[in-house]
């Protein structure tokens, strides 16, 4: 047997989300049925992690293990030939047997794209969030520095399967105000909870319409509870953009 | 009477083109349907020229006369609320009664975006032209000053209705190779014939992979007559990026 790992570009548009699914398209579905022509074999794909409908990704991480004895470069090129348009296969490699695409992560990395103008973009609409009314990028940069180190991001949780603990550690997080109203988020962490990239970036989003502040964040860390005013950004601007292991 | 100008982004993905056509949908028709039910006139909008089924516009720009009374701002709003997401209104001005979108403009700005990596590209696949083999960005550079100043680009245009003339002045060719793969053409001149940017780019990627020379760059402008190893690039590469007028 040997274990491949896949770095996988898509465009989360079309499908349900990362999860294979009853009710319809998803991304591991989708490739796993492309590995079965491949390999002839049933595949099982691991992936570092779910993503919602809608999200991308530029570089989600996946292994499955197999009896093939075809070169990874081949089965590269065999599954994109195969696969749909919106999912490509940037690499495939040989990983050592128990490399584990979700446990041996040791972070992600996660990439929101905003576009600040007071009209909409025709090309972009599905892969920034519009916000019409101005921002101050100075004042969500402040705020981003906020969730940086371990905290108990409960605040920034959406409700579902509790998990363990709802501690995470930031290890890096940046705003930056480019041109003509792009505004990147860039944020690592050991792990992330459910939603909870949307609803940072949503609270930074908040704060640069000074609708809450830096205490409200704060306050947020601290008990737990989500301020009304913050609510989740929508799917299309955000990007799994690395998982990084050790 | 008032003569409005229109600046418009689009996504040509699935539009038939910029003009109107009996049998489909067009960019044109389908802003002048938009236009109709803000106004209640029947409206009329002269583009600055046409754009191919698949080819996108940061910068298009429009005109159209009309006895409504809404202002600027205001016929952008109603405009933007009532069009398909993928045609946004960028900006909507008072002009001279004398403007022509097409008449008036002195020059016009494509760019042409290629992604120049083994493995094609999930998310811009609409957006970008995917080229795999390794491509020379030093000798397209060199090649694309070749189309500097005023040529007859006959060699570069595609059959059709024939024009008065074939000679046009290319004032501005920038190549750009950036990281990731991502290489730009940007070209300037004080017009455009059918096909003229695809077949330009074309050329270029050709002289990228080495397939053709300088030489055979200057032949063509010479002698009028297309390169067989010279095929034009596809649309969805294509952004006509502004229209420059005096």
């Amino acid at each position: 047997m040997r274990n491949i790992r896949l770095t996988i570009e898509y465009d989360g548009t079309n499908y349900l989300g990362w999860q294979r699914q009853p009710q319809g398209s998803s991304i591991q579905g989708t490739i796993e049925e492309a590995l079965q022509k491949v390999t002839g074999e049933r595949a099982s794909l691991i992936g570092s992690g779910r993503t919602d409908a809608g999200v991308h990704a530029l570089g989600q991480v996946a292994n499955f293990f197999t009896s093939t004895t075809l070169s990874p470069t081949r089965l590269q090129m065999a599954l994109n030939s195969l696969l749909p348009e919106d999912i490509v296969i940037a690499k495939a490699e040989e990983a050592a047997m128990d490399f584990h695409a979700q446990f041996s992560a040791v972070s992600k990395t996660y990439l929101y794209r905003i576009l600040n103008r007071p009209y909409p973009t025709a090309l972009d609409r599905l892969r920034v969030w519009h916000v019409a009314p101005p921002l101050d990028v100075g004042a969500m940069g402040r705020c981003a520095g906020l969730f940086l180190g371990t905290h108990d991001f409960k605040a920034f949780a959406l409700s579902g399967r509790t998990p363990r603990t709802t501690v995470r550690e930031v290890r890096r997080i940046e705003v930056e105000g480019q041109e003509r109203g792009d505004i990147t988020v860039e944020v690592e962490a050991d792990g992330f909870l459910r939603g909870m990239v949307r609803l940072m970036v949503g609270a930074l989003v908040s704060a640069g319409r000074g609708r809450i502040s830096e205490g409200d964040i704060e306050e947020m860390l601290k008990t737990g509870a989500r301020n009304h005013l913050v609510r989740k950004a929508p799917p299309h601007g955000l990007y799994l953009k690395a998982v990084n292991y050790g």
